[in-house]
Parts: structure tokens; C-alpha cells; sequence
């Protein structure tokens, strides 16, 4: 079959063609399988490619479209899990050596909605090792590449996610974010990223990294289609301990109206050492906000350094709790960054994980009550511009910072609060490198950050343009 | 004034006598107080009394209950709370030397819910120290007596609060239980007890022992009682990080009705070493339940033993994280067995912790399965009889057990589920020591487990009977 920019278009666009039967399912799939042929040798953003299951998938959600059983607007539509969502009878590796056979025996809470859906699952997308990094720059399944630059880091740890969507390999994703592992790849690849807030989206399926930092999300084309995925994955799950009961909302049309709502700008989101093609990019998306309507004031937030800490405490704990017994009797199977901090979190005691917890509580306090000032924030996703792979520092203004602190700086912070975040993509470097900008939203107000996005988005293109070398 | 029985009549004869003006609070305190004036001195159940603001609240419930503005079931009732509720003006001492002279600026949550159903403040009730043991044997305050014996322990920690209301110094009373805290007082003082489900009732202003664990709720003579009190104090806080945003219920009168109820019987909480005379009084309960039409059954849980382990994993952890900055400056202020415990809580790595939390909500689950099958259980409230003060271990069945983990045994595992458990005055021992059986209800089901212990009370008068020494 010729290959066509089909797989290039968004959600919106496809779903159209695909409800009236301009295009099927089958032949959007086999474009994608084309395009995923052609391009994931130089991008490796799949480790397992389903295409048996994914053309079952396709003929069902074919006849099942042609039979006026429409499911709604993934019906039909191809998208990559991250390969650490338990699918049923397909290898699940978690990017580690480890779980390199694994094979569950059924599929995560988020697989089934998305089946559900009508959603064609094409792949099982790459991540750094257990999800415990940003690069993707992994040991066992080799480096992820960033399809504005194939020498750069996609971001992670869904880095496979990221670089799937902005290249055409797929048409949605799923990816999970613990410490930026959403958001960093959603603005390294230039797609639109959701991080819901926690307990949203079930994680039950869906291998641990650190239990209460631990979210589900989705990355799109857009903010729209965004919503449209967290839609269909998100609700009360009984096999999800954090599962919260609470209705699942989609912004009205009159909610992207954004005159006269109120923007935080976290100034210590905004620090002196911030790449200064990122503050540019992020200021102007704020005065975009601004000719929309909204009143951006200043907001302040607890110390991001604060933030940080507490969230390293937590998470070195937490995930070495995971792996303590493949770390004790598998050690030679874990890359080497692995072993380097799943041994820092041995020397955690617990004493200093509560105290942690108890300062995350009373941090979390401190964002609620920034909250009644503003409808939302907006910040820099990352504080820096992706790095070359391998690459193991950047400089920034002149200063030499550790390339992981850098890049999680400005995300693992929130990881504390809970909090929803969409990441946007709002500009490029002068060479051509993404820059994302993250809105923060109140405990479960994923709504106005959707609507925000989607009011940004209609009034920028960002989000429209391509990775040129593809 | 002559003293009169009039404090040892329950809220339910009281507020009758109080709605009708037949009696005024006024007079029902000073009653009150002078009881406590006799008998506080042997029992040592308070560690202050707080006779001028009792004085002023309940000129206040006169006068209101005069104009007509009766309250409630509580109004112009006197209470004592456990003294590490805090007290606005009034010191709060967690029972410790720590705190000895600490007044809070502020109450907490449970005591501005009693002021606002009109309840009088009497005292503030003696308790193990920092709430960490059940003896309330407390080096700085003095011994806690059992009004039944006044040479054994009254169990704690909340040793006052059971002793206050068991001899008439107060009408009802607030505790906490983290590990057994109001159930085993419940049990050794013949009164009627309630953990409510974790979340329920706000912990804001309460000294916390350990974060995941701690509960607040009533002591009363009767279970009817008991809810009223329940009522009064539960419902969401948003000052507090754990409360559960549901409505609170209590029975109907059609639920005491017992027929066809389903009573799971959990062998693993009546094992070999059970004391033969609770054992005895606990099946003899368990008959009474089938002669109201009950459906009794064995019913699977996990090993006690296991989920003391866990319990007593994380509560040493999270007691050592409330107190490491004084156990390290102050040393020498804490008692011998505080300090014990709280260094055996440094030696717990946050894995191990996180590990204990895993298997937690695992256990847990096994519970949740169960009330798939029974509508509560019920189980010996403590293994054991009370031990006399000072007692290290005692002997069952020609076994020697350490005092604090026999009596601990059946409570302590439960408190790792959250469940709501009632503890009922259910016998007396040849010695006429007292015995508690507890209904442990499913998650936020404090309906059925109150509705059997009315209809429990109704059929049985264990908790009529009174001290025969006081």
C-alpha cells in the first residue's frame, strides 16, 4: 500500500473520515504499520510492535463502524501503549532486562477502557528502564531518538510515547508520569501531554514506579484530543487502592472563553538559571494568554528546591520498595543509573519518608491556598532544552547543571501535589528544539486546563508543525 | 449539694430528664463534680478538670435548653475528652512531660463538634503516655486505676477516658485508638466503645501518634449512645488530610432488627491461647446473636499474627517520626518504654515500611473479600483479662505472654484495615473482671455493627452493671 501522510493527522480529523467510512480502520492502521516500518529503525520508539492483534482490532472496529455501532472518537484509531501497561499474551517488559519475558496474563484497567473505546492497539512503546529516568536512553532495548533531532533525547521516561506520536507511528498514547515522565517527553517531542490528577486513572495493569507519584496519562495532538483519552480511561477502578469516585468532565465549549480568567505565574517556576529559549517561549505563551483575555498575576508557591527534595526522599524510597528483591538477586541485570539510585533509596529510613509525607502535606496545603487566588498556572515544562543522548550535563547560562536534575527540575516538583497538568507545546528553539509549557490545574479541575489548552491552541500552531526530517 | 446516683444514669435517661427541664446541666455537673471529687483521687482518671469552663458551658446549655433551644441528645450532657485532644486555654499533655505545660491556641475539630451539640467539657482524661502503650500506667501522671479493680490496669491507652465514664465522673467520653486505644479500655472498664472507619472522624487537633493508623472516637454506656455521640463528631474536615466526604448514618430502628443477618465468626481472632473465660463470654455473645436470628459462620481472614507484624511495622515507624526531634533533644523527659519503642522505630528503613504498607493493602483486600460473604464479624476485643499494674506478664493456659502483646493481640490487627469496630461489654471473668467482645463492620458501615449492639444490649444487661466497689 502507498504511504500517505494519513497517520499524520490528528485525532479530530481522522475520527471524521473514520465515522462516515471515507477511511477505514483497517487501511488507517496499515498506513501507520507502514509509517512505523519506515521510520522506528532510526527513532526505536517501540519495543513490541502488535500488529496481528492490531489488525484483529481494526477489522472488528471496521464492521462494527460499518454496522452503526460507532464508539466515538477512538473508534478505529491506532495508539502505543507504554510498554509497561499490562497487556493480555503480550510481553510487557517495563524496559528492563528483568521483565524482559514477561507476558501478563491480563491487561491493565486502562487497556480495557481503551479496547472499550474502540481504540486499535498498534505497539508497545519504549521508556528509559522501569520508568526510573528521562533520557530513554535505555541498556536493554537501546536509546530512544528525538524526532526533531535524532541525536537528542525524546525526554522520559515515556520517551517512547512521545516520539511515536510526533512522527506518525500512532495516533494517541499512553505514558505514565512519576517525576515528568508526561510531561518532559510531551515537550521534548513538541505533542500535548495530560497528566491527570491523582487517583483519575486506574493504575491497576500498570507496573509501579513510586506508589503515591505514580500517574496514568494520555499524549495527543491536541489538547481536545487529550480530554477525549483521559475520558476514556479515567473513573472509579475498585482494584485501584487511590481509585477516586468523582465524575469525569470534558471542558464546554463556553469554558475556552478565557476573559477575565485568572492565570498564576509560579515565579519560582521561573528561576535565574532557566534555559532563556524556554523563559522567551514560556513568557510569550503567557502574553498570548493574555491577548485571549485572561489576567496573568504573579502566584507564589513553596520553593521549588523544597519540592524537589521532598519528592527524591519520597520517590528513592518508594521505588527501591519495588525492586528491593530483583536489585538483591538480579544486580547485574539492572543498568548501571538503576543501581545507583535504587541503592540510595536503601539508605532512606522511614522515619525520613514520613517526615517527607508529613512536609508534602503541609506543601499540598500551601498549593490549595494558591488556588483560591487563580483558576490555574502556567510554567515552564522543562527548564532546559533536550539533550544530546548520552550527553551527561548542559550549560545554562553559563553554568554546568547535571543533565536528570535539569530536565526534572521544573516537573518532579508536582508530582507531589496531585495536581492535573497539560503540557503544551508553545514554541522551538533557533535550532529547532521543542519548548513545552505546563498549566497546572486545581485537584481534579482537569477541565480549565483542557479548555485553556484547546483556547491556546486555537490561537497558536505550535502543535501543528512536524518533525521536518521526517 | 448531696450527692445523688444521677451521674451514673446513661445519656439516654439524662437527656430525657435534661430536655424536660426536669433536671437542669447545672445540677447534673455539679453532681458530676462531685463524684469526681470522691472518686478521682483513687482512680486518678483525670489529669485536669476543667470545673469553671464546665460551669459556663453548662449555664449556657441551661439557658439555652430553657429558651427552648434544646441541642440534641448531648446538650448539657458532660464529657471528658482524652487529654491529647487539644483544648483551647486549657493545657493538653498527651499524657507526657513533654507537653506537660503545652495550651493549645485552638480545639480541635471533635471538641468544637461537642460544643456545637452542646456537650460540657468536664475533664480532660488521663492516658498512657503520648498514647504509645496500654497500660496508661504513666510515670509522669501517675497509675490509671480500673474503677472494677482498682489494682489493675483500666488498658489504654485511653485508660481515663474508659475509668471516667465507667464510675460516673462523666457521661460519655472521647479517646483514640491507633492500636487497640478505645477498644481495650472498652473492654477492661465495661463500656461501650467505637472506632470508627479511618477517615470518618476529623484528627485535626488531636496529637498524633501514628499518621495511617490513629482514629477518634466515643466511649458510651450503651451502643444507641455511642452513635449519638458518633454523630456528633463525624463528617469531613477539610483540615484534615484523611477525611472521607460521606454522609453520616445511623441505624434505623428496623436494623436492630437481627433475622437472616449474616455474623462471620473469624477463627483467626479465637485462637488456642485465647483466655478461657473471654473465650467463653465471647461464644456465649456469638449464642446470643443467633437467638436474635443472626446467621453465625466461620469466615476466613488473614493470619493475626501477620497483620500484628505489619501493624507493628508501621506504627513504630510512624510513632518514631512524631517524636524523633524530642527523643533526641529531650531524652531523659520520656518514659522507659517510650523510649524503647521509639528507638526500635529508628531501625525501620522507609523500604521496609513501604514494603509493610504493600502487604497492608493486600491484607486489606482479604477483608473487603470477606464482607462479600458476612455483614460484620465479631471477635474478643482483647484476648485477655486486665493485668494488674506493673504486672509484666501473665499467664494463659500454663503460657507465659508479655502483658502488651497479649493484650494488644486482637486490636492492633485491625487497625491496619480501617474498619469500624464496636466493642460491647459482653461478660465478667469468676473474678468479676470485665470482658469485650468487638463487631468489626465493613468500610464506613457504622450502621449495622451500632444496630446489633442495640439489639445486642437489648437482650443482655453487661452494660447496666456498675464498679461494686465505687
Amino acid at each position: 500500500m502507498a504511504e500517505t501522510t494519513l497517520p499524520l493527522q490528528s485525532i479530530a480529523e481522522l475520527s471524521g473520515l473514520l465515522r462516515t467510512g471515507a477511511i477505514s480502520p483497517v487501511e488507517l492502521l496499515e498506513q501507520t504499520l507502514a509509517r512505523i516500518e519506515r521510520l522506528n529503525p532510526a527513532l526505536n520508539a517501540y519495543i513490541t510492535v502488535t500488529a496481528e492483534l492490531a489488525r484483529e482490532q481494526a477489522r472488528l472496529a471496521e464492521s462494527e463502524i460499518r454496522a452503526g455501532r460507532y464508539r466515538g472518537p477512538l473508534h478505529g484509531v491506532p495508539y502505543a501503549a507504554k510498554d509497561l501497561c499490562f497487556t493480555r499474551g503480550i510481553r510487557t517488559t517495563a524496559g528492563s532486562k528483568i521483565l524482559r519475558d514477561f507476558t501478563p496474563s491480563y491487561d491493565g484497567t486502562v487497556v480495557v477502557r481503551l479496547r472499550r473505546a474502540g481504540a486499535v492497539l498498534v505497539g508497545k512503546a519504549g521508556l528509559h528502564e522501569n520508568a526510573y529516568g528521562i533520557t530513554s536512553d535505555n541498556p536493554h532495548f537501546g536509546s530512544i531518538h528525538n524526532p526533531w533531532d535524532l541525536e537528542r533525547i525524546p525526554g522520559g521516561s515515556s520517551g517512547g510515547s512521545g516520539a511515536a506520536l510526533a512522527s506518525g507511528l500512532c495516533s494517541f498514547s499512553l505514558g505514565t508520569d512519576t517525576g515528568g515522565s508526561i510531561r518532559i517527553p510531551a515537550a521534548f517531542c513538541s505533542v500535548t501531554g495530560l497528566k491527570p490528577t491523582f487517583g483519575r486513572v486506574s493504575r491497576y495493569g500498570v507496573f509501579p514506579l513510586g506508589h503515591t507519584l505514580d500517574h496514568v496519562g494520555p499524549f495527543a495532538l491536541t489538547a481536545e484530543e487529550c480530554g477525549w483519552t483521559y475520558a476514556a480511561i479515567a473513573g472509579f477502578d475498585p482494584h485501584e487502592d487511590a481509585s477516586i469516585d468523582r465524575p469525569v468532565e470534558l471542558p464546554s465549549a463556553a469554558e475556552t472563553d478565557l476573559r477575565g480568567v485568572r492565570v498564576g505565574v509560579p515565579e519560582a517556576f521561573y528561576f535565574d538559571d532557566l534555559d532563556p529559549e524556554v523563559e522567551a517561549a514560556c513568557r510569550a505563551a503567557l502574553a498570548t494568554f493574555e491577548s485571549l483575555g485572561a489576567v496573568v498575576e504573579p502566584i507564589q508557591l513553596p520553593d521549588i528546591e523544597e519540592l524537589n527534595a521532598v519528592a527524591r526522599v519520597i520517590l528513592l524510597a518508594e521505588a527501591t520498595a519495588v525492586h528491593q528483591r530483583n536489585l538483591d538477586a538480579r544486580p547485574e541485570d539492572f543498568g548501571e543509573d538503576q543501581i545507583a539510585l535504587l541503592d540510595q533509596g536503601r539508605f532512606i529510613t522511614a522515619v525520613d519518608y514520613l517526615n517527607a509525607q508529613r512536609r508534602r502535606r503541609e506543601l499540598c496545603q500551601a498549593f490549595a491556598r494558591a488556588f483560591e487566588r487563580v483558576d490555574w498556572m502556567a510554567a515552564p515544562a522543562v527548564a532546559v532544552l533536550p539533550a544530546k543522548i548520552g550527553q551527561k550535563t548542559l550549560e545554562i547560562r553559563g553554568m554546568r547543571h547535571d543533565v536528570r536534575l535539569a530536565t526534572t527540575r521544573n516537573a518532579r516538583a508536582l508530582n507531589l501535589t496531585g495536581l492535573p497538568l497539560l503540557t503544551l507545546p508553545c514554541g522551538f528553539s533557533a535550532d529547532g528544539l521543542p519548548i513545552g509549557l505546563q498549566l497546572i490545574g486545581d485537584a481534579y479541575d482537569e477541565r480549565r486546563i483542557l479548555a485553556a489548552g484547546m483556547a491556546f491552541q486555537e490561537a497558536t500552531d505550535f502543535h501543528r508543525r512536524r518533525p521536518p526530517t521526517l
